[in-house]
């Protein structure tokens, strides 16, 4: 068995799954990253304007879900859960890309983030040139 | 606490650490995802060409590492482990963008994957647009 331990939090104004933005570029707020005090060490360097990959575990998701209809056109198929990034899969880490805006201690604060106020911060890694070419 | 349940392992020529490459653009080779029949539902509309994210867990890494030293400059000063992607971190999630080469049933041929043999899966996404613009 695989055992995640959360590093942090996830400070956000939403707080309804209804509502919420399905991602980050569809007007989701500004967030804050709430880390535990065990891993300061880890956010040394840091730096205001870099870009974050931050992966979260989405709490509120049902994890039974295989197949889904993707809200772009309701009249398609279903779809299978890994060809879309529908919540709902059977291990929901969400992946979510934001810019440091602000850092103050344990607390960062970042652009755009469409998770929920609470949801569990599990991992973040600097973006890449690598994710971003083709 | 969390748990993550496998939805399938790597099967690749990658089977020591030391000598393994640390990015999947550094000649990593081809690997196959195999996966559980139970997730098969969720695997339909994978395509031969298509991008994807594969969330693997790195199930040798050390989880107690917040600091580490770049292998780019060995003598840069140790580095907060969340501005690297060291497999070393507390939570080992590790994140690779493969292209699909073949499609098999449960058996999906990708391209270059920095991961080692029997590496965990514990996720699949699509790549989106707005993963690689800035």
């Amino acid at each position: 068995m695989i055992t995640l331990s959360p590093i942090g939090v996830v400070e956000s104004p939403l707080t309804d799954r209804k509502t919420a933005p399905k991602q980050g570029d569809e007007g989701a707020p500004e967030a804050v990253l709430v880390f535990t005090p065990e891993v300061r060490d880890g956010l040394r360097d840091f730096e205001v304007g870099a870009w974050l990959l931050v992966l979260t575990w989405l709490h509120r998701s049902n994890r039974d879900v295989l197949v889904v209809r993707p809200r772009s056109d309701r009249n398609r198929p279903q779809t299978g859960v890994f060809s879309t990034r529908s919540p709902d899969r059977p291990n929901p880490i969400g992946l979510h890309r934001v810019q440091v805006l602000a850092i103050d201690g344990l607390r960062i604060r970042v652009s755009g983030l469409e998770a929920l106020d609470g949801t569990p911060i599990v991992d973040v890694k600097p973006v890449l040139d690598t994710d971003i070419e083709r």
